[in-house]
């Protein structure tokens, strides 16, 4: 099929850029001795997350329980779950999917172990248990002076094993002279954090962190064995704001349709909240909510739920009601989410479809 | 089933603040002689369409073509497609339609009328075609001055219906005193097209406005006939900051667990962009991404896709790992695209669970 036959907006992957992408972050964390468990929640297809397990991850990442019982289809040996997962409910869907695949969670308070240890032996399983630690994000995690307190409660509950730190580098947006520096300080915490953990007689076998703008360096923090890339898989326009990867590296982008041209210098397109998500760009000079394949210099301005509001005057060309336009988008996972299925091509032929079967999965 | 037992984030909605809401429009919309329309984007539920038919509304709006297709469910004798629908397939779909139930379509050019004619044509119906009109807010429509050009055009076309003129005021996002200034320019843009049109010979029977910000203000636009506000079934922040309504009108919120205290004046809840949408707030101070019911002194000041951060420095009291906090999203519309279900709630019991049946029509 041909993409003009594709109905828009419609989520289209270059197949082959995307493969590109997966064997170079596979390649870069066998050259360095890092255990790669990409964070699916960017494609949320489990077809994908086997083909990130066919190029050498170790296992997979996911945010929701819902998106492991998802993802537990890839056939990958085990499942991290970076993300606090609070209550009975959740933690018993958990422990039933425990006994198909081994799972671990990162903590960062001893309530939540609690819980974690007693439905784990309610339910009669092991579950790997992470001290999740903050390192500079101010998001989740304990401070790095209370992370070998916590990992040792945790090493001590029934039901867990203790197997490591985690932590999340996410203010760190761009490997420029502040990012390394950041970088350099986030190595500084880990040190000491995995100081006091051994001094307290513990030897966290995973210490796993990394990120997308951050993938390339995870080399230089020392004692990280794994790492946590989501985004790395398609990229988008926040990526290469980021300096993480250029514009042909971009695997994704949505086919959209001019339904509009009726204001003058602009067009507006069949694509606008609900198919790319308002996620502002996370840096650069933070302006627009995508890039216009076709027409680099024209500004995707403003978005209504349904309208991409698009200023075309210093568009390279212009633009007829009913011609389709390819919008990268600034936020690809956020992207993938709105979308029932993403249709992956070779040049402008659709060679597969995909339905992102962890869609939506809040719970 | 009591609220408690729902995994969260869960989307509530009390359904007497709704049912409050919709009669409170019915009754503006017939004392002022109005045909009340409403937006069904807001829910994307059959059945609450159908409550708002009941309740006297003349016929349902979408956006997309796919909302049209779930929403004939509601039994509406019509349906407004207010939203230029562009390409074959699309408006093969509408014609399949429109053998149920009567379509209406806007459009802001003579191509896209030639489109629906000849599919309509094709399909052997007839379909209402009214004339898109740019009042303001610069997204579609034309200008005030082509409009009877375009509406003489539409009405020769063979298989239209030519019912009359559409618009959308949304650039008015608050009646305040420039709200006035600016609806009061509206009025006068609008006389002066309903003139142009009949001087041209046509009799526009449908004149279709309205939004939510200015709901209660329509009878003030002279000529309008017709309202189609969406966002005053449920009410959000952005409706209370343009003081269209009260927090107790806001039917919707979303039920989320704090899932970490672990940073200091700060709790991080389960729902972050990927449950409330990251649209900004459209009013007011701009700041934060909805209103903690339980502690309107804190502020969500942050998210990502899985993680709420609420700075809790001003909040009225403390929240533990566990408790749950319900959030009247920024933008009620963009939130229930994100969910699967929405649970109708009186005082603490759940009473009905509605599927977002309408959910992701992206096309």
């Amino acid at each position: 099929m041909h993409i003009s036959e594709l109905d828009t907006p419609a989520l289209l992957v270059d197949v082959d850029v995307m493969e590109r992408n997966l064997v170079r972050a596979a390649e870069y964390a066998r050259e360095h001795n890092l255990r790669l468990r990409p964070h699916t929640k960017t494609h949320k297809i489990p077809a994908l997350g086997r083909r990130q397990l066919e190029l050498g991850a170790a296992g997979l990442t996911v945010a929701k329980v819902g998106e492991a019982e998802v993802m537990a289809a890839s056939g990958t040996p085990d499942l991290l779950v970076a993300y606090p997962i609070v209550g009975a409910r959740k933690l018993q869907r958990l422990m039933a999917l425990a006994a198909r695949v081994h799972i671990t969670v990162a903590v960062d308070n001893i309530c939540t172990a609690l819980q974690v240890s007693q439905l784990a032996q309610l339910a009669g399983q092991r579950v790997g248990i992470l001290a999740e630690v903050d390192v500079g994000l101010g998001r989740v995690g304990v401070t790095p002076d209370q992370a070998a307190g916590l990992a040792v409660e945790l090493a001590r509950l029934p039901g867990l094993e203790f197997e490591g730190i985690a932590f999340y580098p996410g203010h760190i947006k761009k490997m420029d002279e502040a990012g390394e520096a950041e970088l350099a300080r986030v190595n500084q915490v880990l040190a000491g954090v995995l100081d006091s953990v051994r001094r307290a007689g513990l030897e966290p076998r995973v210490v796993s962190g990394g990120s997308t703008p951050a993938l390339y360096s995870s080399h230089l923090v020392a004692g990280m064995n794994e790492i946590r890339p989501g985004t790395y898989i398609f990229n988008d326009k926040n990526t290469v704001v980021a300096s993480a990867c250029e514009w042909q590296d971009c695997a994704a982008s949505v086919l959209c349709t001019v339904v509009s041209t009726a204001v003058k210098d602009q067009i507006v397109v069949d694509g606008g909240s609900k198919t790319f998500s308002s996620d502002r760009l996370g840096g650069g000079d933070g302006i627009g909510f995508g890039r216009i394949v076709e027409a680099p210099g024209a500004v995707f301005t403003k978005m209504n739920e349904e309208h991409g509001y698009i200023d075309v005057r210093n568009a390279e060309r212009r633009f007829n009601i009913g011609e389709t336009v390819r919008i990268i988008p600034n936020h690809v996972c956020a992207a993938v989410n709105l979308h029932e299925q993403i249709y992956g091509i070779r040049g402008e032929e659709v060679v597969e479809t995909w339905k992102v079967e962890g869609r939506g999965k809040l719970q």
